[in-house]
């Protein structure tokens, strides 16, 4: 799935199609920017009208530079951005960046110039970024085609907001890191997030990758780009929109985007091993703590030490931390005696750790403390918290030592090979810079600091690759009760016997009682009075046959064994497709749980066995299987199989826009579906 | 529960006891502070070795003085402080501040002395604040007998942490705010938090009050004080600890305090009308939004209008809106149709409203489009994100009308009397500054701000005054089951007919069939194999009894009536006796639900029937007890009365330190207690 973009962001030259003198335009920005880069490359600018822009000569048409162009960025009317791409494909341009606005996310029309445009651009082997967008930046090639400055780091950005890229930028400059590259996704036309995501996986330059996105066009493409990049040991921080109904209005007038529930984009980065935030902040605080270089061991459990100067400090932190998912334990006996012999004797050495004005008597306490904490063998991690940064404001000696204190704690934690965070009150300080630079994180907040490293020390979830989508299977134009019972009869999901009536004569066949009357062909049978339950023998039948047709018919119905559904627990399992994504398979406990808790699982689809079995266990109320008060655990490994056979059916069959077996019961004894409904496109 | 502390806060006369030259001690810091404020009161350094401190006269004992000194404030070691109390008392103080640590945070010889200092001071009509505190301070006043300064504002500051009282002092002076007054509780040996809080209440230069407390003392009482606070106006925010194990072994070791669980805070703060927080800086971002002065309508709801230029940061902030409770409403047409009259063509009006470029194009749009917004009757608050406060960067003449925008901003918010908080990307703008001078809040991220504000928009909870805990009742000395089922029922409780039997003759009195049969005098009656079921008939019951005495016996046992649970759910009702809060009631969805999903809620008992409705009404699943899923509702009425009796039996029994109904059948016909569990302390 690999594209060149090498002519994109490091172009031997390029040209700017629009420059222009005025300041307020994009094309003077850009046309700066370009010239920015002019002893790494050529730059032309092209102006209609112009003689020179920025006191540079300026060419009337790309053509009449004379000499092909790799990298050709148009800032030119909706109106003239058609014919502009053509000149720069005929110039030879290799990428061409549109920042021109009023096309795709304007309405039918620019869509459908926008598939035009891409089928040339491709048929001549380039790429196109944009339009609508922002621009493109690469720092080590000196290529600055944005309409701001942005830092520079190791950061790859893939945005579709340019302010939310600002505001991150601006965040992680303040954690002493930046920007590798810069790509405004814009109306992705062409390249699209996951060609821009492969491309920065395999950049040298590019340690980490963030993406602001609000239209993953073919999701299950951005799912394999973010394995890959996750292959290179490059994580993906994701910023994305869509969990509020505000939001997904917001996006369709922002992009014209077509936004994915949040609970399939939670699915997706379960799939892709994307790391999810929900705000720029989060984002910039995560990737300071990956950043770091230090990440946890593959086996690294949530042990975290609290240190602080004050109990308060130390307290709170504490909470924040178990809030989080993290783990304060108490120390060994022998760990305290050592913290002890380094601090006062009014210090807490048992965790959190309050060195108890330690700080003001010996500031290098920190340092030895955070030394012997991370060698312990007892925590995973230390928190610093509270007023370390703030020591140095008492005197100038203080505050040189308080930076040697700071050097010494980013080196006990790159020899220790564990994660130190720090939250300061003061981190603005030259010990909080310190810090920052021997990579030691440092936040504002002590939920800042908790928040980023909760999300680093979480045992890196085994990321299965998703089972491809399979061939489509014949379709299936039935949908009725009777005909989903046998499509997914067929697929290997177990039914109590049953047979279809269409008169009373029928009723003999009734595979024993007692049973259950089900009419077909009515869209919410139960709730319609459509079904009778537990009918004891074939005179109750009769009569229950008779009241059916009677209220509702004339009906053709199912006649059913009835289920012992003894020891039993309801499940949920179905698949719906998104249209980014495609089928998303939903997991849940039935019954009231579904409807008054919610507690259901996404993943996507299709499913094997054990992946369904994994997202069973994470359910709320998993403990129902396991067998809860006494119970005889259900059979889980039965419920899996079959959950497994009815997503790869879904998935056989894009023309199912839902398919859903609900109740699917399962017992001690198996899993038997007890309802099934498909719902066709 | 008043008591007069104008000695503490404003003395006319202040002496420090162990003033000191020497510039790292307290001694030091205090004098300094003490003399500061000598324009205002007469200010003596007492040192008993130096003849001056700090070029001042120094006395060698308060004696010497010879004449009263209303405040004393006594930084001397542990050993010399109940001297320097008592030399105090003699010279006719009003108020002391004990500074000296390592008195009752330091073992049960420290806390006795505490006790009998308590004693002395109350005797003398006077008040001790600390020991093993920091100080105290009145801006207004000019007393600053504190180690460091801190910001002057209208927020008082009732603290058992320094660090965190200089944390939040830094973060309530980067929003424009500082404090009105700052009381370190320390070790609370006379007044406590609750002494404080009263007198914050009712101090006019406070319009907010903050509290760090780890340790509540006598909890009801600061329950009641918090509501005095809240009739006058000014709310009262809560930052505590207590909800890790660590965090409570951390406060343990800090101030020896004896910290409640999480949940027993939560029904303290819920009745005492107390907002509560996690950390320093949603403390210092809730009071910045409280303190603007603009609070929504009693009748308010949780309306948003989010405001941005630019679709990512309009669509992020909706998202962030929407999990924190808040609704961002899609606009009226006509609202939009205004709205669009402001704004670029390209702009979306609907909610999230972006501006899309017109911030740019004419700055002014921020402040005409908030106004609309505020007036047109659809929202209750607007969320203004991301750019502003940057455009200023662009030039000086921008700059200037930045400024000008957020004045007309702030003019907008107040004449709407509606919120407006701002996220802006340039929080240290001058843009940003006007901001908060015009007292509109101003935050560095979009959580921040949506989680004060979602905090101010909240609609204040009813705070029913919460019962008095009953005058004690004849305490009861027996535990089992038979005697429990007895108090309760005598209680109003409601069980199934029952008999005790001793003997397989006593059986005959069985009260009627299906009937239940109980072990009296197990622990874990159920799980031991105390309790048979559904027993249909006289022999069974027989055989039953024969095989529970075999296997158990010589026992007592109950013979019970068999309830009807058919239509019913499970609820537990409890009460536990919380050491500082006293009696706390739980109640809860039964069976699975509380084992499984701990579907619980807390409430400082006794509760009247109302609020025992009301906490059932909030359960994660109450949707079960409305008739979920076409069932027919239960008689919550009838349960609830039920919970009130169980709560007012436990809270007139502090014998009692749990007590637990459990289940609490309640069906469409009523309540029934099926089962019932006391422990003794």
């Amino acid at each position: 799935m690999s594209r060149d973009l090498s002519a994109l962001f490091d172009p031997a030259s390029v040209a700017v199609v629009g420059a222009s003198d005025d300041p307020a335009k994009w094309g003077n920005w850009l046309a700066r920017g370009a010239l920015a880069g002019r002893s790494r490359r050529t730059v032309h600018l092209v102006n209609r009208r112009a003689g020179t822009v920025l006191g540079e000569k300026a060419y009337t048409s790309l053509a009449q530079i004379g000499a092909p162009v790799e990298l050709v960025v148009v800032a030119v009317p909706a109106a003239a951005f058609a014919s502009a791409v053509h000149e720069a494909l005929e110039a030879g341009a290799r990428a061409i960046v549109g920042i021109s606005a009023g096309l795709g996310e304007a309405g039918e029309d620019g869509a459908r110039l926008q598939r035009e445009l891409q089928a040339d651009v491709r048929a001549a082997d380039a790429v196109l970024l944009g339009p609508n967008c922002l621009g493109v930046m690469d720092s080590a090639a000196e290529l600055h085609l944005v309409s701001n400055p942005m830092p520079a780091g190791r950061v790859a950005l893939l945005s579709q907001s340019g302010n939310l890229s600002l505001e991150l930028g601006r965040m992680l400059q303040w954690h002493g890191h930046g920007f590798s590259r810069f790509a405004s996704l814009g109306n992705q036309a062409d390249l699209d997030v996951a060609d821009l995501l492969v491309a920065c996986a395999e950049h040298k330059g590019t340690d980490a990758i963030a993406v602001y996105c609000e239209d993953f066009r073919d999701g299950r493409r951005f799912v394999a780009a973010a394995r890959r990049a996750g292959e290179t040991g490059k994580p993906v921080v994701l910023l994305t929109v869509g969990s509020s109904e505000a939001s997904r209005r917001g996006a369709r007038s922002h992009t014209g985007s077509l936004v994915s529930g949040s609970s399939v984009v939670d699915a997706a980065c379960a799939a892709g091993g994307v790391l999810r935030v929900a705000t720029p902040a989060q984002l910039a605080d995560l990737l300071a703590a990956l950043l770091s270089g230090v990440r946890p061991d593959g086996h690294a459990g949530r042990r975290l030490a609290v240190l602080s100067d004050g109990g308060g400090h130390a307290s709170i932190a504490a909470d924040v931390a178990e809030v989080a998912g993290l783990r304060v334990p108490e120390l060994s006996s022998a760990v305290m005696a050592e913290l002890a012999a380094e601090l006062p004797p009014t210090a807490a050495t048992a965790n959190p750790i309050d060195v108890a004005g330690g700080g003001e008597q010996d500031i290098t306490c920190f340092s030895r403390v955070t030394r012997g904490l991370l060698g312990s063998g007892e925590v995973d991690a230390v928190l610093l918290t509270g007023y370390f940064g703030g020591y140095g404001e008492y005197s100038p000696e203080l505050a040189e030592r308080e930076v040697e204190v700071a050097d010494a704690l980013a080196r006990a934690a790159r020899e220790a090979g564990r994660p130190l965070v720090v939250h300061s009150m003061y981190p603005d300080t030259p010990a909080a810079a310190a810090l920052r630079s021997g990579r030691v994180p440092v936040y504002r907040t002590v939920e800042a600091a908790v928040g980023a490293l909760a999300r680093v020390m979480a045992a890196p979830p085994a990321v299965p690759a998703p089972l491809p989508i399979p061939v489509p299977a014949e379709p299936v134009s039935e949908d009725d009760y009777w005909s989903s019972r046998a499509l997914l009869a067929e697929a290997g999901v177990p039914f109590p016997a049953a047979v279809l009536v269409y008169d009373e004569a029928g009723l003999t066949a009734a595979p024993g009682f007692p049973c259950v009357l089900k009419a077909v062909g009515l869209l919410h049978k139960s709730d319609a009075g459509g079904v009778s339950l537990g009918i004891p023998d074939a005179a109750s039948l009769t009569a229950a046959y008779r009241d059916l047709q009677d209220r509702l018919g004339p009906l053709p119905c199912t006649v059913e064994q009835m289920a012992d559904v003894s020891g039993g627990v309801e499940l949920i399992a179905g698949v719906r497709r998104d249209p980014r994504f495609g089928p998303v398979a939903m997991v849940g406990l039935g019954g009231v749980y579904t409807e008054i808790l919610a507690d259901v699982a996404c993943a996507l689809a299709p499913l094997r066995a054990d992946e369904a079995e994994r997202l069973l266990a994470g359910l709320r109320g998993a403990a129902l299987l396991r067998g809860a008060r006494g119970r005889t655990p259900v059979d889980v490994a039965a419920a899996a199989r079959v959950i497994a056979a009815i997503t790869e059916l879904a998935a056989a069959h894009p023309e199912i826009a839902e398919l859903e077996v609900n109740p699917l019961l399962v017992t001690p004894r198996g899993a038997l579906a007890l309802d099934a409904r498909i719902v066709l496109s």
